[in-house]
Formats: structure tokens, sequence, C-alpha cells
């Protein structure tokens, strides 16, 4: 199965690095729109033109299925995605919403923490299908700043943790952390430190899991070649995807 | 006179402040390409491409000259503009490097310290223009993270002084910082406190200081109109606008 994946910009490399080195894909073909980059502070028209852009050119690719890596697109224009396009589409926002559910050791009573961009929280997309689920104890937190910080590659350190203060010194220690920022895995393990040990969920693997549990998939592939493909900039594109680990 | 103002973004409405409030202008009308801002990570081609959409804008509008309020245009873009602008064009280039030869107290053996997006400080125009005047310690520092330090209005604090930490730690004590970035005004004083008391350089008192010396201006407005238009989101920026004490 030959997959594209779509973002904004980088962060969605995370959610192809997943799917990169499970196994269970022929071939990769990314799209960054990097020219347009950040959707985050876009509003939803302009998110929505620009994703139909993306549909119109994976219209014309050799992919099977669409995986939309980017929270703030799945939020906003999933629906028109899937309404235009001669495959099928898939948005983060189901995959790691039904990764809370599936977590061990975590049930309704667990709190919940949402962090992701301001266009994303302001949604209310997460929180509400998380508390439709029964799960009482849901905080969402916009985090603005983890986006540019992960850009200058400080994982950790003092920057992060006094950011880290920052946005959560108010708010009650979560049991679960949902990554609503495909930028966020790369400081998922400080985010965890953080909160003594909280459970983060990544896009990237929710979506794996997801896909191989509707598409019936099995690691057979020894490696899975990605194309990059950048509106601007591809050689930053492809510098960064190297530097997060994934094959090129 | 009407002055013209094209940003990227917010920014540089701290260069229309400084022209608002010196009282020397009848009307300013605030440009911001909202929509695709940032230009800092684009390359030069595309930054002129949308330059050149925002002088054919101004082209159109009833203003006598234009002021490019944006150091990755100014440095990128300006003879472009000035090509094809039906009237006079300022960037903030030359005006920040001759507010730096009429520092009180400051002479070529200062050391001088450039502080700007990834690519203005790429682009090297404020090093080599400093340079060429005879100035011996130029330093020259990317320091991508304060724009969205600002956005957040985080003006002084924590994040901030682990941001200077980070940026400014490894560098001898700057006379003067040059601040390449319109964004940069709103932490001119803690960054003048992190080096005790260096004096900073701010491109929209630098740009009124030099329109006052080419253009024989003198204060007689009791208030200046602002007007501000946006390819996206027009009421963030005013609402940015009022905040950093503008008056709309």
């Amino acid at each position: 199965m030959k997959v594209g994946v779509f973002d904004s910009g980088v962060g969605g490399l995370t959610v192809a690095r997943s799917l990169q080195q499970s196994g269970c894909f022929s071939e990769l073909l990314y799209y960054g729109d990097t020219a347009r980059v950040p959707y985050g502070s876009k509003d939803s028209n302009t998110v929505t033109r620009y994703a139909l852009e993306a549909v119109e050119f994976f219209n014309g690719a050799d992919v099977d299925c669409l995986v939309v890596a980017c929270n703030t697109v799945s939020v906003t224009a999933l629906e028109q995605m899937q309404k235009f396009s001669n495959k099928p589409v898939y948005g983060v926002l189901e995959p790691g919403v039904m990764a809370l559910q599936q977590l061990q050791g975590i049930d309704t009573s667990a709190r919940v923490l949402v962090i992701a961009t301001r266009s994303t929280i302001n949604s209310g997309a997460y929180q509400q299908q998380i508390q439709a689920l029964g799960y009482s104890q849901v905080d969402a937190m916009p985090t603005p700043l983890f986006v540019p910080i992960v850009e200058e590659e400080l994982y950790d350190g003092p920057i992060l943790q006094e950011t880290f203060k920052h946005y959560f010194s108010k708010l009650e220690k979560p049991d679960v952390v949902l990554l609503g920022c495909t930028h966020f895995p790369l400081i998922a393990e400080s985010i965890s430190d953080y909160f003594n040990g909280a459970k983060t969920i990544h896009s990237g693997e929710a979506m794996l899991s997801w896909l191989k549990q509707h598409l019936d998939l099995s690691a057979q592939f020894e490696s899975t070649p990605l194309h990059i493909i950048a509106t601007e900039n591809v050689d930053a594109v492809k510098r960064t995807a190297t530097r997060w680990g994934l094959k090129l």
C-alpha cells in the first residue's frame, strides 16, 4: 500500500516516521505546504482552500490513501477533503481518540490533558470527542510556543522547562497527555517527565495503530521509500526529515 | 503626508506606532500580509513575489510614499519594489545603520550585535553595511524564538531570560544591539537590561528619524488616523495594534 501524507510543514514528518518504521507500507509520498505554513493561525476557509489544493495534488498522485498528518487540517477540513478526494482520506483526530480509549490502565475516570496549537484547541474538537466517550476530567491548553521551540531543536533544557511552567503550573497533573500537534512527539519524553511519568499519545503512533486495525495491515516491507515534496524549500524539509530519523 | 506601511504580519506595527506618535504624518495605511506570514522562512523569490503584490496594492492607494516595515523584505526585495512602485519606497535597513552612526557616545570601536530572524542574518546585509562603515567588532545572531515569544506577549520573565542565555551567553557584551526585526522593540528594555544597559536600535524610531532628515518633516498633526488592511484576520491585527499602544 502506498500512502500519501499531507501536512502544512514539517510537523507531519513525525507521522511519516511512524508509518515508515512500521514496515507496513510499500511507499510514502510526503507533501508539506511549507510556502504557507503555519496553518494554525489562519481562518478555516483559508485552511480548507489550501487543504483542497493538496487533495488535487494527491488525486493525480500514485497513492492508495491519504493521511492528513496535521491536527489543524484534520479538525478543520477533513470532510471537505474526503468529499473531493478520489481515494480514502484519514485524519489524526479519530486515531488519537481511539488511542486514548485503548491505553492500558486508563479508564474514563482518568484526567486527560489535550495540548495543541491555539486553533486546534479553540475548535474544541478533541475535547468534545473525548467528553462524549465519558471522560469527565478533560483539560485543554493551547501551547503555541512548543512549535518554534521544537523547530529550534530544544527538545529539553531550561527554555522548555520554563515554558512547561508557563503553560502547565496551574493545571492538575494529568494521567494522559494527548499531543494534538505533530511537532510535539519530539518533546513527548520531556512532557511525560514534567508530569511524573504521564502517558502521552502521539498522532503518528495513533494513526499507525488505527490504520492497522482498519486496513488489516502487517509488517512486510524491509524498507519503505519516502519521497518528499514541498511547496517551498524542499531541501530544508529533507534535512529536518534526516535529523528526525526518517530514511530518505 | 500620507504613508503606506507594509509588513508580512503584525511586527511592522511597531514602526507604524513610531510614525503615528510623531505627529509628522496626516494619515497611515498599514497593510499586513497575515495570510502568508512569516516571510523569514521563505525563499527570496517568494518574498519578492509577495512584496510586489503589496506594491501593486499601494500603487492604487492614496499614499505619498511606502515604508517597508519588515527587515526580511527590506533586505530581500527593496530594489524590486522601488522599480515597480509609482511612489518612493523606503526600507528599514539604511535607517537602522544611520541610527547606529548617529548614536551619542558610540564610535566605530564599539561592539555591535545585530539580532534578527534567520533569513535576515543569513543575508548578511546588516553586517556588510556596518562593517563597510568601519565598525570592526560586529556580531550577528539569529534569534527566531523572540518572534513567537513576543506574540505570546511574554515581554519579560523566565522564558525570555532563558532564551537570552541560550542565544547570548557565549557572546561578548555589546555596546549596541541593532534590533533587525520589527517584533523586537517590545523586548528592547529586557534586552538592554540583560546586557547591563546596552543601547538598542529600533527600526521604527530609526525610520522616523531617517524620514525626518530626508523629507524635511515636522510634528504638526494632533492625531494621525491609522487604517489597517490585512490579507487575513484583520480583527486580530487590530487587537494587536491596540494592545501595542497604537490608536485606531
